[in-house]
Parts: C-alpha cells; structure tokens; sequence
C-alpha cells in the first residue's frame, strides 16, 4: 500500500478562465491515475495546494508529520519544483524508515504537453522498490535528497 | 546506460487518414521522452513495428537475440500488450544477467488518452533499480513474467 | 434553432481497447461543443453511428426524410468523407428550403490532433448565414455539393 | 484571400517553464490553421503580442491602419476578449467596406482544453461569407460589434 501526498506546485496549477491566471483547483492526481490505468494500491491525500514557493517551515512541518504518521511505508509527495530540495531536506531529518519520493512537472498537467504524466508513473514505480530513504524522481532520474539541484536556468533537475 | 528496443503494439499504432484504419509509423518513443523531459541516459532502436499477435517466434527470437548481444544491462521493450507474457517467457530462457522490461499501452499513444506515457515513465524506473531478470511493467505495477497474466476481459496485467 | 444530426463517421471513431480496434461508441458532439464553449442554439441528434462506406441508400433515405422533416431550417450533418458528396447529393434532390452542412474528419476526435473541432466550429458557422442549400464544410472552406469532390489521395475536399 | 492578424490574448498565451507563468511567444495561428487541415488562402500576420488589458489607444490605431491598408476585404483579428468590444468599437469608425471577425478563446490553446481551435474554425467561415462589417466571433456565435457584450462574470459574449 502506497500513500500519495499532494502539495500543490506546477503539476496541480489550472487556468482560471475567468481572471486569466494560473491557480489552484482540486488535484488532477485522480484523473491522472485513470489515464494511467495505474492497478497500484494507493490513497491519495491533499495536504495543501500551493506555489511551492510560499511554502513555510510550519508547511513543511505538516508534510513530514504526515508522513511519519501515516501507517505507509512507500510515500509520494507531489510537490512545486522551485523547492523541492528543501523539502525533502526536512524530511530526511525525521524519516528514516520509509522510502518517500518528491515529485512534480515543468509543465501544468493540465496543459497537453505536461511532463506530468510521465513523473508520476515514474515515482509511483521508485517508491514501490527503492529502499527506505528520501529521493527525488524527476526527468526519468531517481536521485538520493542529498546528491541533487534545481538547475533553474535549464529547468531540470541534476546531481551534485 | 539504458536502451529502448521497440516492436511496435498499441503503444505506437496511429491513425492513417487516407485509409481510415490503424497503422504503423515511425515510433513515438522518443516524442514521448521528450515529453517527459527525460533525461535517462538511453539509446532508442526499433526492431520491427508490428502487432503482438502477428509476432513470431523467428520476430522472438531476434529480440531475445538483441537483448543478449546489446551492451547495455538495463533494457525496457516497448511491446503489444497481447503476446508480452509469451516474449518475457522467451526472454527468461536465454536472458540471465540483465534487467528487461516490457511494456505497452492500451491505447495508441497518438491519442490524447493514453496510457503510454505513464507506463513509459513506469517502465524505465524500474528498469534503472531492480535485479537482473525479466519483467512486465503495465498499470503502474511491475510483475515478474512468471507471475503475470493478460486479464483480456478487464485489458488489465494481474498477478497469477 | 439549429439542428445536428450526427451518422458517425471519422468524427466519432473511438480505440476499443479490449479488441483493439477502431470503433463506434456515442456522438463526441456534446462533449466537443463543451470544449468549444458553444452557445448556438441547438439540438444534437443521432441517426445512425456507421462508417460512411457502410452506408446504404436506405440510410440516405433516412437523413434526407429527417432533415426534411424536423422544424429547424438550419442543419448540420456529422458524416465520413468517404461518402459525403453522395449524401450531399440525395439532399439536393429533395431539400429545397433548409441550409444543410456536411462536415467531418480526417482524423477522429479522440485523437489529440484531430481537425474535427476546427470543422464543427465552421459548419456551425456557414449553416447559420448561408442561404438555403447543400453545403459540404471541410478545411475551412464552404462548397456547394455539385462543386466539390474528395481527392482520395491526398485526404482533401476540392473544388471541380 | 483572407488575412488573420494576431495581437495576442489568452488564444497565444503560452507557459513558461523557467518562470512558472503565463507568456507570450511566437502565435500559435499556423499550428492550429495545420491541425485544422484549413485550406483556406490566407496570410497571417503578427501585429503585437499582448494582454488586451494592456492594450492601448496607438495599439488599436495600428490594428485599424492595418485593417484599413491591407488588400484582403476579409480579416480575422484574434485578440485578447476583456477588450475585444472596445477594439470592434475602434475598427468600425474606420473600416466600412471590409469584413472583420475579431475572435479569441477562453483557454490558451497550448491547454488541451481550449475553445480556440473551434472558435478559430468558426471565425474564419464566418469572414469568408459574411456582408462588409465589423464582427464578434465567440461561442460558435457572431454578433455585429455594436449588439454585443462580455459578460465577465460568466466568461461569455451575449447580445446587448
């Protein structure tokens, strides 16, 4: 059984036809999963839907309690890029036995071109076999939370 | 280094509009990588392009043979979601030391609905982490091929 | 008051994934209005749900005697393009004082790239201000039905 | 021959990866002119790029000298729709001999779920064959400039 988290960030942003802005709706992770077909035994819960950037300690707060109580073992958290590092950063510090993997898009899913898709299907499959740990799967990569870095020039996330 | 041997199935199937049936083009594999921003280090080669229940055992045996000879220890195979049990059994014959993952769609990737690149981002994650052996990755699931059948009714993989 | 009478066609092909075929299942035309916004006073109808090289006199005989006999004096017909100029013309015999448009597509709407929006928008469009008559709108372009013909080969309509 | 004149609006807006918000690029007219097969003779012509919001008195004195000075007597403007009246408004004072359909959409055509393609097929029919005038094209509707209005709470075009 899995558990996925969602957050917010550019995975979830929606456009809101009647301001012209980008904005925050329910999760697309459910529609998401349909498309998918995904057969994974999973919940999904919405812990807050917001910019990654306005993201505060006590947020993050939240987001490791979530998941040091929650009784799974294999987490995903959807997450806004920008700070998605730092996150995980928080979560390294509390969890150490469960395997949860930070995950989100360049690109809103809800604009056909989404790389959305592709790192869901990616990080529901790193955080069904990786050890207990806290990674980041991105642009097809899974990589331990201590050995990664938003490139924001290129978008793209990189060892280091 | 990965590599991404393609054989055709749903997954690449496409609409031909002079004829008004379904047809194989060039694959879409690496439109899809695209998508998905990946940034798996990868060679995509395509061995034949056809339907699952139109293969072989001489087609079979070509990509059994491809797999053995490639140098790369980590392959997913993009094939018909028909006869991908039958060509994981040909694979574990011969195929001892290398991570194989087959893989497909329900529906054409050329659809807006698709499948595909779920599985896609699914296949090559697990192909990157998990043991020497032979797999069938669908649904968001990853089965070894001795455990797994086509539930034709549902057009789901389940465990057997 | 505008009437839509769908009878199938590319427009309305669907992927059956259980046989992996191509398939009819219902009209895409609410849902393809939805997308488009359309407040065009209008009612959708289906006759039939058949490829048009499929389609008998008798089902001609059909759209003819409905478009002659519903109230509105303004129709749109959804129809294959294989056989539209034939239907246009068994309009022509019998429809003196409607506007009748036959649209369609090259490529079925639950594809991603399908024209058929693009061609409803239109024949929503010429079926509103042009003056009784047969009409085929495909591309963009409007012709009156014994000045259009079907270039097989390279999957437009035309004038002769 | 027909001449589109893009000035931007939510039909071009685009998102930017690197900032994470809405922008503008190159238009996306001829993409959607392909995806539609339209084979109507046309020039497209980008004049500004912008929010019709921001959209000032010397903008629409160029799109009105345009209008004015190009040969095409059919034009379709897409444009952002807060302002569009206003634009209508300018273009009547000026232009009495020519047909211009100004049109725009809801949702950036880059989301998946645009009205712009639709909105664009019904544009494009309607200059090809309606009287000189300035014209509204939204919602599968047309209304002459000086019988409309947007109502902004419903995100819609309604006849005043």
């Amino acid at each position: 059984m899995l558990r996925v988290l969602v957050t917010g960030g550019t995975f979830d942003k929606t456009y809101d036809e009647i301001s012209g802005r980008l904005s925050f709706g329910a999760t697309h992770v459910p529609e998401m999963l349909r498309l998918g077909r995904s057969r994974v035994a999973l919940a999904v819960e919405t812990l807050m839907m917001i910019d990654s950037l306005d993201m505060t300690d006590a947020d993050r707060e939240r987001i490791v309690k979530r998941c040091a109580e929650c009784e799974e073992r294999a987490i995903v958290v959807t997450h806004g890029t920008d700070t998605m590092v730092e996150t995980a950063r928080a979560l390294a510090v509390d969890i150490r036995e469960k395997t949860v993997v930070l995950t989100g898009a360049m690109i809103p899913y809800a604009f056909g071109s989404s790389d959305g898709l592709f790192n869901l299907g990616s990080a529901l499959s790193f955080a069904q076999v990786l050890p207990a740990g806290i990674y980041i799967a991105m642009n097809g990569q899974c990589f331990p939370w201590d050995r990664v870095r938003k490139n924001k020039e290129a978008g793209v996330f990189e060892s280091r």
